[in-house]
């Protein structure tokens, strides 16, 4: 492989998208007000956060490598005769990405809170069906607290990549980032209530006030949805499309919540129900069925996902194999405290969860090395085959290879083999393991799937997300209601 | 000088500061309920601030120099055989204070706005006196806002000290900073009125609405207040003396403005004029006059600042001549933003300006330079006499003076010479300027009193400050019925 220019910026394309989005920052100011002003706002201040990303990712990367932040791509075979500085890519641009993504967030303020604007709007005729001109007082203060985390979780996932901290030190980051979120939700005095599933009702009935114990976990629940994101990296391009798909996901699920213009319950009204299962139209904002409470939350997750969208796509253009810069930690921190800050804020963190299937599998799968029952080298990214350019699972360390392994890594590595989750090297005379693969879902795939390369391998692996998507959906509105009763929360 | 250890921290001075700071962080939730419960919580976490800034400060440094992050004291004369490893100090440890400056203030919000505290305080009979139980509900927005400036100011100066930004481009930066600020000051709809000075009152009126300016105001404060604590750099504690003293400075004005539990009214009294004269006291709150608005505002800034003088305090330890670690520009950005913040937020920004006095005459001093009428060296910090260890006047570069200087230059330079502000070099054939000192107030201070070693020097600089802030509160308190009537903000 030559040396990596930076990608061209088509300019025809990318400054046709600048009316575009002044439009929509100017609409909610025009005549007939939309339903919900805010909205329009949201999607103009995305496509600027689009646009700033694109460019100035790839404009900032030499002041990074200047600043000793920039490493080699280990996955990549180099023509001879290159220099170990030619061949150093910008680390943390992670950390740009993030900032335009909570600079986008933090001008929007006046859009979704301000009373101007709102004084503005108020003077025009009402609307018909539900609009949403303005949030609740109070929701400024839960927008600022998770602001505030936001930018923790960027602080802090830079301060990782200066330092380099720790593994087992940058576990408990994001719950640091976490407390103002935490703190807020507390002085607001937050809801702690979480509804029982339905076989488990007769001990402790409909209602359950989980206290403090819903502090944990909020706390617990950033901390997964940040590292599950972190541990799932070292292919060009696997961070920020996981990231991608998840708000992606969560997007079309806040969706379904939203009083559209446009009438959904064609479908349903020909099953001859209009009354009960009307779906979507003004009124009954979709899956909300009228609750302008559940639209509002996910106005609130739709106004953090849009933005998020644009910078991960902006960003992407740059990180796509082969990559011409490196998130860092940043990025990951940054968009796991997005996600968690929607799942908390907007009360939906059950469905969140659904959309980290590959995360929690790959969480699951990596266990045994996490916790120290089998031997986890720094790296755990595949390894390349510098003939052929394909990617082969990586294994475990042979040398600290502990001989014979203890009965219960044994269990483990002999369980999971068996699943098919990993290959175990023994020795041919005493059938002891002496090597594993490492215990991640990229080399789960490789081993399943074959080697392939580095770009289908992560194309695999963003299916992989996009299935786990589907299948979330399928279980949120279609089995939910084996243990839950009615609307969910 | 040797190689510098760091400082000893006498372990059971510190350690007895913990259960005091617990009581004051357990007294508001004991009966009798005091009269501003949160302001113990604040004093509270003031002290563990000072404590984490104290170990953390040295206990960090390693891993600053480790991250590339150190620097070399150049105004020091070491011993011969030291190598510049040895001599290397770790450079922005503001990124440390800052970072425990703000974590205290979020621990701190459930203490000021959490309805659950103050329902129990509200079953406590009620106070004799004003009481400020708690904030009102739209002050937690206010108060996230600061916070989230205050975030951006440290990130940004990190970057700074990370990325090394030029001068020209960093000047912006406190801007960025502010927006979080004034953002939810525009979505409060927050005045933007200005009282006018009497003697344009004839043209205004007595109250004139900025609008937009008043934003392009509050911006520039914080550019200032930023900035020029930023440009009084360069021997040790310099920056962080100076925020120790301004912080110093406005918490003895709020104090003027709280509902002390002892009466201040005695000396008035005494003059007979118990009705209107009568100063401090419970019900009247000092300066407030009964105004429970001015007692919020102040409490508000109050919480702000007695955390950020302890951890200058605790910073400040570490960083006295010889200093062990040097604050980089983050230090000053957050600082510098924490005095914008209450400026603003508690609107008292012209009685702030009076505590920069000798910011306000080292930026006058400075202009010719910054604006480029005089050649501006990179570092314009004094020069070190190498063998008498005292530091003399240094001087803008010879090299680059321009031969002859512009007439503008040569009438300001002139001028400041006859003031006594700077000493020229002239040709002494042609009488033109050559060179001059450069115009900082710490050359201005060499130059006027004589050369003195860095400790003096920094001495007199803190001694300056705090004439000024003495000259600050004569001009606001005395002089400033001259140009307003009643009770200022």
């Amino acid at each position: 492989m030559p040396v990596l220019r930076p990608r061209p910026l088509p300019p025809v394309l990318l400054f046709s998208l600048v009316p575009i989005a002044s439009w929509f920052l100017v609409r909610p100011l025009l005549d007939p007000l939309p339903a919900i002003p805010a909205l329009y706002s949201s999607i103009g201040f995305s496509i600027f956060a689009f646009l700033a990303t694109i460019y100035l990712v790839p404009a900032l990367g030499p002041a990074f490598i200047k600043a000793n932040l920039g490493g080699v791509d280990l996955l990549k075979v180099y023509d001879s005769g290159i220099t170990k500085e030619e061949k150093l890519i910008p680390e943390s641009l992670g950390l740009v990405a993030s900032s335009i993504y909570i600079l986008s967030l933090i001008l929007f303020i006046p859009f979704a809170f301000s009373k101007p604007i709102i004084e503005h709007s108020t003077v025009k005729k009402p609307q018909e069906g539900m609009t949403v001109v303005e949030f609740p007082h109070y929701q400024l203060a839960v927008y600022l607290s998770s602001l505030l985390s936001l930018l923790v979780a960027t602080l802090l996932g830079f301060l990782d990549d200066v330092f380099d901290i720790r593994w087992r030190h940058k576990l408990p980051i994001p719950i640091i980032a976490s407390i103002p979120l935490l703190m807020v939700y507390y002085a607001e005095h937050g809801n702690t209530n979480v509804v029982v599933p339905l076989p488990l009702r007769f001990i402790f009935g409909t209602l359950i006030n989980l206290g403090p114990l819903y502090y944990v976990y909020m706390a617990l629940l950033s901390t997964f949805s940040t590292n599950s994101i972190n541990i799932l990296a070292g292919i060009n391009g696997s961070e920020v499309s996981q990231a991608l798909i998840i708000a992606l996901s969560v997007i079309i699920n806040d969706l379904l919540y939203l009083p559209w213009p446009l009438d959904f319950k064609i479908p349903l009204h020909l099953l001859g129900n209009k009354a009960e299962l009307e779906f979507g139209g003004v009124w009954n904002a979709g899956m909300a069925h009228g609750s302008r409470e559940l639209v509002e939350r996910h106005l609130f997750s739709l106004y953090f996902m849009l933005p998020l969208v644009a910078v991960c796509m902006g960003f992407i253009y740059h990180n796509w194999y082969p990559a011409r810069v490196f998130p860092g930690d940043t990025l990951c921190y940054a968009t796991g405290m997005a996600f968690a800050v929607v799942g908390i804020q907007a009360h939906f963190s059950k469905t969140l969860l659904l959309f980290f299937l590959p995360q929690i599998f790959n969480f699951i799968l990596s266990c045994p090395q996490l916790f120290g029952l089998v031997p986890c080298p720094r790296h755990r990214v595949p390894r390349i085959d510098r003939n052929t350019n394909l990617l082969h699972p990586s294994t475990a360390s042979e040398k600290q290879f502990p001989a014979p392994p203890s009965r219960l890594s044994t269990l483990i590595l002999r369980t999971f083999a068996v699943l098919g989750l990993t290959e175990l090297t023994t020795d041919p005379n005493t059938g002891v393991i002496t090597n594993s693969t490492n215990l991640t879902i990229l080399n789960f795939l490789l081993l399943r799937l074959g080697p392939m390369n580095e770009k289908h391998l992560v194309q695999v692996l963003m299916c992989s997300q996009v299935a786990g998507s589907i299948f979330a959906f399928f279980i949120r509105y279609g089995l939910a209601w084996l243990v839950y009763d009615g609307d969910r929360r």
